[in-house]
């Protein structure tokens, strides 16, 4: 059988019916706070270290993905799953990312900025980046369509008995080598159950281990209640609760130039009661609204909005290539004997509008140099503003990328 | 030197002397409980996410394999060892199973129903699957024989200074292309001492994740004692305890039918003192015989008795193949387009014959769907019926499974 | 492209410029105590289970280690960095060994005893073996050099704002087949900060899983103090604080002869107070000076000392080869066709010169028998002496070892 490398090892039969391969990633950060009310502690980091094996045997494909920054090998748990060719796509069981946001399923490899934005797991779908259940994927012509019925679990969280569904649909009416542009949409379903930890819309708006905010907050299953109407600390309610949203995507390239944008709408229903001391704790500021001594502060439904817009300058000319296939943008392959190099920006907000001055926004500005096709080097410069508490910290961070 | 790929990655050297191999498996699980006194969460989980290191260098192998499902990767140990010949056999150093009982001998890749049997680490040997220390291992003719040193851990319990050997000794005196008849019998040794953790007999009932019954104890170190005498909740005695065990093993297939039966018995020693609660707390339920208000229950000796029967018939008429080498059966070859069809069977009981009504009992109906030779689909039904505490919980499992 | 295998995998692509390897070691231990004041527990354990993939693409190389033993995958990273050449040497990013103590440098799989000297982070550098970082290295003739910037911490350590550099030089004027003379000496400078832990000299001083000694403590962020002045228990301080390092290096072989010797003189600077209570719990022992009442002892710079003698003779006659490149020893290569065998023994000791009687040795005898390139069986056995404690605890300890 024939062996190849380009950094990896990969082997594939000379029928092309079973390969294998096993490849990698080291993402090694520095994170540098410039403090304002939080002040979050400066340090280096290695923000993935991961070890993939993939392969395909009797038409049956396989992906075990793990990564050791996770901290445990549950956590680790990336893209695990078996698939196969089923109805003109690909039937996908285990776990991998739900169908819904366009930057939550370009590959960590090639996003723009250092982290995703609020549209997707590092935000209005917080800690559901990787969900186990099963899924249907196709690409006809210049669409793409993708569902996923979902535990909402991934194998690091509580075995739990919630479910829901994500899907997505996007359409590419110009591809070409100058230019792409691109419509997207996607709904999702979340139903939390039994052990279902609370569904959460929550970002890091500093960048990278930087201060938090809650922005919504669904109840999950009942035994993460805690304490009794009148304590100094609770959380009440039946438990059980649903998430629904729905989200936009445009996205296009032009030569050099690179522009995308994403808005989700998310509905997180609620009815569940928190002493001002817990309300306090979940969300980092008093209740702006009036609580009850005794029933503490009531909340219902929260609207959730969430859009970014983020651009990019190629100054040395290369484009960035289009996957067609998952619907996503790649990183640019460099032409010239010192690499490419990129200009970002980004703007990101996300607020919950039935809690007064809930919102935060982030702004960023970046370089990326590409060495090699395996090799990037990244510099992100964030300004964060959370409106609710005022803290306005910013960071500054550099990573250092090779996968193969 | 040569690559090859079967869906794993192996390159041989051209003299055959040196070799490597990466595999690897995945086995993702539903479980749907029907909740009887007790209501365990119905989920999805991953039961197996293992990466295989092996190879063979100057006559020596080496196997590395872990387990990422399992929490930590101390936990995630599974065959770690190096292994070369001796005196006709192998002589292997690191951690293994203890040899004894044949269903646990049987790889997880082609066990017949979705869980083991009660006469192996899933019952009577609770926790004791993989062992450290050293064996010897031959097979000769229609005979094969195995023994093994023990020190009493995995690398995922606490270090110690209990100390054991287990051992086996297998005849197959028919095993042609259409019949295999197959006798065995092992014998093992448990002597727990400093820092061993108590030793159990313990029984998962209705399938994986559903409620446990413990069957039989010896206590272990005496850093694992609590309390004393009069206090609601003590466990006290002066620490160590042994286990003997002999198992038989009786087993053959003719043509598409398969059929395996084992029998162990064990001597769980004992000689301590539990609270009233404390036994509530272990156990389940109160004590079934009178308990003094001070010096709480006192419990000794405790024979415990094990055994299943269980069969398979394959419907697109496959033969289960032998593996002589390990004295061990494995999984069908499908033959059709549309692969093998199984459908099994399984009683498992056991029981502390000195402790009034400590049993427990499981029935499983299963069918098997073997897609080709790397991806198998597995349906459990399991009627579990814990006769101590009166709990008949069941549970409607399937799992998705591939190798490479 | 090309595929090989000598017991790991490896594909080269036919023009050199890329190329890809899965390796790996497993190293299992038995150790035997014999007590003294302390009384460890005897066990069988895993020292290290470690799958290491490294690769070479477009001129850029990685490593990404990670061992399996260490019980977390974040305390289980060992080498993990990508390096490109740059100015005659190579430039490393990531987490790997600081320049500084020859023996810390040779790998596990070569080093002569079964554990490092207390001049390594075995001792004087307690816990400090690998650190994130960039690093330049460079082999020019007989010399080599290395400097690295360090955060002080690897990917197991909280993240901290602390800094360091390493910085190692040395002078090989012998270097041939029959004899070696290698010279070298080391600068470290290590700046505890926010959230860094205290940095410690301390020693295990009757080998692996024995008693260990506190030497020396320098505190770190102020969140590792505890208690207030009059209490049972404190330790507070400012925090921050620096060690500042130098060491010697004397190495050489003739013939089936090798001797090494390496001196590392710490200054441990401090400024704390401990209540008598917490110098006990720190140091094992009373304090051997006056302390106060309410603001219990005080402790401020403490100078250190550790040293070791090391040789061995191999009985066969090989020969011990020099790693020129990183200006250490390597295992000598079997000849003949009962393995090489050699004879070790090693005299460690480390004192703090400002405190009374806080000393530690170890003397170490041992024989290593090298079935082949791949396979190592060493045994040991360590009378460890605490002068400050005064306990005397000896070990006897076996390792069975592959690499691939």
């Amino acid at each position: 059988d024939k062996a190849e490398t380009k950094g990896g090892l990969k082997i594939t039969s000379d029928d092309g019916n079973f390969s294998a391969a096993l490849g990698g990633r080291i993402h090694f950060d520095t994170y540098l706070f410039d403090e304002d009310i939080e002040d979050p502690i400066s340090t280096t980091e290695f923000r993935r270290a991961r070890i993939i094996l993939s392969g395909e045997a009797y038409n049956w494909k396989y992906k075990l993905e793990q990564d050791f920054a996770a901290g445990s090998t549950l956590s680790g748990f990336r893209d695990v799953y078996i698939a196969t060719g089923l109805a003109g796509g690909t039937l996908t069981i285990g776990q991998f990312k739900p169908y819904r946001s366009m930057e939550e399923l370009t590959s960590a490899n090639e996003i723009t900025m250092m982290e995703r934005p609020f549209t997707s797991a590092t935000g209005i779908y917080r800690g559901r980046q990787f969900q186990q259940g099963v899924g249907w994927h196709t690409h006809v012509n210049c669409y793409t369509f993708g569902i996923m019925a979902i535990n909402l679990r991934d194998a690091g969280t509580p075995r739990n008995e919630g479910l829901g569904a994500a899907s997505r649909f996007t359409w590419t009416p110009v591809n070409d080598d100058v230019s792409t542009l691109h419509f997207g949409i996607s709904l999702s379903h979340e139903d939390a159950n039994r052990n279902t930890e609370p569904l959460e819309a929550e970002v890091i708006y500093a960048g990278r281990r930087g201060p938090r905010q809650l922005i919504a907050l669904t109840p999950g299953g009942d035994n993460f209640f805690f304490g009794e109407f009148g304590d100094d600390e609770f959380f009440i309610d039946d438990g059980g609760g649903t998430v629904n949203s729905a989200g936009l995507e445009l996205a296009g390239t032009y030569g050099p130039l690179y522009g995308q944008a994403e808005y989700v709408y998310a509905d997180y229903d609620g009815d569940y009661f928190l002493s001002e001391l817990t309300f306090v704790d979940f969300f980092g500021d008093p209740a702006p609204f009036a609580c009850d001594p005794v029933i503490g502060c009531f909340i219902d439904d929260q609207r959730v909005d969430a859009w970014y817009v983020m651009g990019s300058w190629i100054i040395t000319g290369e484009h960035k290539p289009y996957n067609a296939g998952k619907a996503v943008f790649k990183s640019p392959k460099p032409q010239g004997k010192y690499g490419a190099w990129e200009l970002t920006a980004r703007y990101d907000t996300i607020r919950n509008r039935d809690i007064h001055d809930l919102k935060a926004k982030s702004l960023i500005f970046g370089l990326n140099y590409y060495v090699n096709p395996r090799v990037r080097f990244m510099l992100n410069v964030t300004f964060g503003d959370d409106d609710f508490t005022g803290d306005k910290t910013n960071q500054l961070a550099i990573r250092a990328q090779m996968y193969w």
